[in-house]
């Protein structure tokens, strides 16, 4: 544990990619390689040296009307943040941002971190919940687990992270992650939504640095889905993940995502291009709605649900309109097809 | 098209003036020279030099209850950024914000633009409708034209904007405005409302430099006004605009003003001094309606109107509370006297 | 006052300390050596060199059943930002932030302005108020006061600074604060509330540094707590000051907190880790209700009233969770006993 401040040699290296929206006709290369900024600065830490931790899928087990089993692990495991380059994350079960949980509103929720990590504690800290920090989000020891209950009575969509000192370095490495609570008595639009999807926002920095974590600018801003199903997409915070493989839906479709911004750092301007939101339920909470936003304004862990409808075949790019955050990568590309399949009548032309 | 990124000379040099709030007594000067910083570092595209193309008047015509034309330009325009200064800005209509466009809800609008560029693609996206964006929000080729339909049936205010590849480097050069749609019952204040603005923030930034523009701060942030009617004043993104021009109002009048932050990348932090925002609708939708702020939250890309009351005779400053962006040029002036004429009874001091 | 420009020696050295949330099991130190940013860059001005004037307390009397009159000064005085380390602060009274003020919804504000500085002009513009800036926010000359009257309708959290140009050298040195008016009928949730306490959030720079006011990052960003009542915590806008002596609550408390961001340039995320905003009113506004949030965002200069239950005996970090300013100081700590005593059955693990 105590190897954790002595730095080793560099392995992550990273080529920013410049994403944007819609159609393109002009190539953005130069210009993009001048704007790269690499996670390359800082080091690995000894004990995380060669070590790439299998992900661990998400256990997550009803065991009674209103309680829940949430198994989680503390893993390191490497990261595809840009296209072939890895960042080795600290993660919760191998994700970063970790794995989409679903509980309902009233459920007690059984929690039991596992860490893996060989040299540094980690720790839990659900936005979702009623807790004492420091007796319920405390630091679990390497190779030790801890389980912990508490009540998740808010609906909403919520972040969680490592709570553990210095919590930046543990959120910007990859440890966040969005906890979801189902309203009791749903949303008032529950039945008119088609598809849903959950979208999490996060910033990459330069390799374990906290001086750039602290006083840096984003080296990426990315955009990952996180499955709210099996067969769901689920992705990393890569940049391009959502462009590369993106979001499906079909004409007339009313559309659900709950858009949750896990920073560390940043606010974000959450869009979709081509469309409004209908209906917005600030950090996803039934009773705080709004109508026909252009743009959510989300601080830094906050959440919202939005919903809106999509009219026509195309490719609809979602973005943070921050779109200094966008050039870095926060762009997905939302599908919209006749049949809401991949091989719908409509090429995407980005 | 292909000379897109080989770039020339200079021609913009521009120094920044500290603009603040009410009275001063002291020469700010010496350390306003400290705060500079230059729109100086990059360069004209070949094809841009020695283009200053004359603003083209945006046509809107009403050809149905239901239906409008709008004809616009993309165009090359040198914009007045501070006294003296030019950016050989990419503009919609040869202005920086592009001119303020007013529908109403429920209305299709037919939208033309020629692309007056002659060496580079550009794109509209209104916030305001309901498209695909992939078929709808397109390129146009240099000295060609594209039409498109849409419906515009959400009311608010909304950011239109070039969404041609790299966004970022088309919004941040000037390709920007706010397109208003009437609410159909329109807002429950409307009868208590005296006077009306439209007033766009917008940053600055090195001449066409992408990587400034994903990196660095803002050279200037600025407030523009856009005539609502013939006859209202309509200035570009110009530091100053709006303190040498102030907006006037009259001693007790009931004060609405259309605001929208066009980014590119910054949220605003909306206020006026002396006074509350008796209400604000978020986006500018009647259903989001928030009492008595003293501040209004503004994403990137996102809008409001406020309504303020104004209950003496002087100067009012118009801010973003973001100060560091108030200092780089994001101040007006409501000049409010006993007739709400120019030549009132109140000096202004600043 | 012409002096005001003339710089000379630095009196300022500090090292940032890194601040963070709950347990803490590793030194931070190295890494914390590596963020220090200092405020040591730039100079006190000449005739503020060895004057630290006494704090004198806010004089604040009923005199009607709707008038208050308010006597204030403006006075140079060091203030303690991290540990030992003194920022010979422009301040009102003695305090950066300066003291909380609270009125009545409807009251009439006698305002006397005592300016102390003996070298540069001062001013007060609260957010609270409607006033003519030009006539009723005017600069008062080095040792001379200045006297207003105005309306406080509105009720909220509201900000108030010194409104003289530079405006941003003005509160960025230490001239802003919060100012309570009361709703007239009170909150729907008063009776509900056990314990209430006053947060406002600031950033601190290098030393009276417009350029680093203007296009720099905070070198701290701070909590600072302030009276409500005789005997309440007051501290300024130092680092650590609410870790080291933290607010009290007990357990199963409901919990008010009116907090303020005065920013001068940052946006704030405030988050209270283990609990969620029951309520939140937007700009301490009784009609901008909103319910369920994990973290309410604060614009540059906003305000809210935020409540929430503490259900256990622990340590709950407060935080802006925009975590490289949470990093740079922006924590706190409500300690939840059983009997609501410092000397509870809890120790804190930080």
């Amino acid at each position: 544990m105590r190897n954790f401040l002595k730095f080793a040699s560099v392995i992550v290296t990273s080529v920013m990619v410049l994403s944007a929206c819609n159609s393109a006709n002009i190539s953005a290369d130069k210009q993009s390689a001048k704007v790269a900024k690499a996670n390359t600065s800082s080091q690995v830490i000894e004990p995380h040296k060669n070590l790439n931790q299998k992900p661990i899928p998400l256990n997550i087990e009803r065991v009674g009307e209103h309680e829940v089993n949430i198994d989680m692990t503390a893993q390191i495991t490497d990261i595809e943040i840009t296209k072939g380059n890895l960042y080795k994350a600290w993660t919760f079960n191998g994700e970063a941002p970790g794995p989409v949980i679903v509980v309902n509103e009233g459920d007690t929720i059984n929690f039991t971190l596992k860490n893996m990590d060989p040299s540094i504690p980690h720790s839990m800290d659900f936005h979702a919940v009623h807790a004492s920090p420091s007796q319920d989000f405390i630091d679990i020891m390497p190779n030790e687990s801890g389980s912990f209950t508490y009540p998740a009575n808010n609906p909403g969509v919520f972040m969680y992270h490592c709570g553990t000192k210095p919590v930046l370095a543990h959120i910007a490495n990859g440890m966040h992650g969005t906890i979801i609570v189902k309203p009791k008595n749903g949303y008032p639009t529950d039945a008119e939504i088609d598809r849903e999807f959950v979208i999490v926002q996060n910033e990459w920095y330069k390799y374990n640095d906290l001086e750039d974590f602290t006083n840096g600018v984003p080296s990426q801003v990315v955009f990952s889905a996180k499955a709210l199903k099996e067969g769901d997409l689920n992705t990393n915070g890569t940049v391009g993940a959502l462009v590369d493989t993106p979001l499906l839906a079909k004409v007339g479709d009313k559309v659900r995502i709950y858009i949750n911004n896990v920073g560390p750092n940043e606010v974000s301007s959450f869009h979709v291009v081509g469309t409004l939101f209908d209906n917005v339920y600030i950090d996803g909470n039934p009773f705080n709605l709004m109508k026909g936003l252009q743009t959510v304004m989300l601080p830094a862990s906050g959440g919202a649900v939005v919903e809106f409808t999509v009219t026509k075949e195309g490719s609809y790019p979602i973005v943070t309109h921050q779109f200094n955050h966008a050039t870095k990568g926060a762009v997905g590309i939302l599908k919209v097809t006749k049949d809401g399949l991949e091989d719908g009548s409509q090429a995407m032309s980005h």
